[in-house]
């Protein structure tokens, strides 16, 4: 059970209501997802993680579906319920299939492995040419 | 320091001796990475490891560069301080430059944000379409 | 389901019934959390539990509400399903509304994004002063 | 080292130089602590970053001080070295002394624990009044 | 609900039928646990992932017991809820009683609150004999 | 550099100067680690943690030594520098050789990956007996 009451999908509150129209838009969708209609119980809140995440996530140098296999390995290593099912169905709808998906959470749960092992065993970074 | 004594690149212990030299024929590299040398104090498991990242890492359906901006993006958010500097390198050889690079941690940063703001209001997964 | 049993309310063990009512006197309810319960199952490690955070989350230099707001601020950075329940139900009692809480989550979110971008880009600590 | 190059603090990128000036005259600093100068790289991200950060810690129905404690708790918990200097660094000038320090590091360990002991027991969250 | 359709039992792929045939061998169980099932997806994964595990938790220098003991710590710092059941369950078939149980959780968390201490005091490590 | 300063080793407080003999004895060395030093800033949380540190680790069900792994296992998960190193002298003043600590760390690795490919495929937990 969410902590607060979810916002009605039909708020009236000009903030939500402007918000709540333009997450329909932009992605193309005819229902409000949780996570906006509780974070609409702070509704300039709302507004700053919608206009953020909207500006982030259009496709930029790189695409969409790169930036969602980015969203998904982050959930996934945050072991974040909600956004795991999010942005798996995310991938699939942009053509990621399941040999695909594996591939995804194969490195995932690689580099979870050996980022602890690095940690544990305390390397020094290696010197490394940058490109900076 | 590591907690354990780095293996020397020259090891003449015959797992060891193998694996080196086809990290350095695999990554086209002339040195051997910290990382390995630290867990080649216990052989057994620096041959699981290797032969598991080569297979893991060799490019499939994604291809070498997506593969490495998982294990950045993973490495960022468990924020380990070894992999962050080797994978940051990867990309970079890989062509991303600084502006590819702000994007991978833009999306990185927005969702270690939505991620606990989707756990701290509870709310309950959407029902969302599946591709499986 | 939890991993043990849950040590029953009217518990006989003398450290349980002991503990049992502390918190029910201290907390002012009248039922034992589920947390402690569990706990219950090795009660000398209930008592050492009980009489610390009876100790940390007394009122001191911090009120009892700014103790409870960085208890929920810890727990959602932990994505603790059972611990972000209690906490928000507590900073609620204490008189937070939902502008309050969404105020709190919304630095909770916010770092959680900063951390991680100050971790990706390795950044040096800045040279500030420190009034210790 | 960071893994981009910092920007200069006299950058004459129009988006940077007007982030940079706001930062030092919202902070009352003459300084551009390093991270802006490493989110600064990509300059449209930087200004994302900033507008919101600068959004979120203003004065609300919480004080300045209870937000800067919020981000010591969420840094501490995210073991991240930078932004727990910075933190610190900001309590303390608003008024922390050694106590109330301790006293913030207490409950932010003490809840470390008890989430996952919550977790470890898998616990089901209590039935609680909600004020929702 | 997995985010991928669990493969059946009696798969016929043959890297699958292999695989679950060994789980069923090595473990002396009559089933295939619910992990394997989502691995089998992406066939290369399962194997990968299946071989490396039974080669690890074979009982070499640590025994079984000891073995399942960490696999429990580090779950349940993770606050993995299906490897904190698998792991718990493992533990009591290997003859560790509520009492052991309450000592190794009490360690668990004992060290997520000094972990976060270190890092939150910023205390530089000391200064130990080493055995390398 | 430690964000508060550290107290000497001699301080004259009183409950410091119990607490430090109490290390110094009970832990048989004749320094008091960079943590209490630290964490004596704030004494009445110094002689909390102490105590309850001293309870936790004595042998009891578990030895000395699993306790130590055990710590080890948390720290590595949990990437905490300071900890890792003391854990990690911990566990070789007891006996542990590098083998034996490749195989503590190769079971940290392995399940911070399985704890995050669980996760992310949303499996759901088998139904196992329990010997609650």
């Amino acid at each position: 059970m969410p902590t607060v009451k979810l916002v009605p999908e039909d708020s009236t509150d000009p903030i939500v209501a402007e918000v709540f129209a333009d997450i329909k838009a932009t992605k193309k969708i005819d229902f409000i997802p949780n996570i906006w209609r509780a974070l609409a119980s702070h509704p300039p809140h709302l507004q700053l993680c919608w206009t953020r995440l909207k500006a982030i996530m259009q496709p930029g140098k790189l695409d969409a579906l790169t930036k969602e296999i980015i969203a998904l390995a982050v959930s996934a290593t945050n072991s974040c319920r909600y956004c795991i099912n999010s942005h798996t169905a995310a991938v699939q709808k942009l053509g990621l299939d399941n040999e695909g998906l594996g591939e995804v959470l194969a490195v995932v749960g690689l580099f979870n492995q050996m980022n602890k092992l690095a940690d544990a065993y305390q390397v020094e970074p290696d010197i490394l040419p940058r490109a900076v």
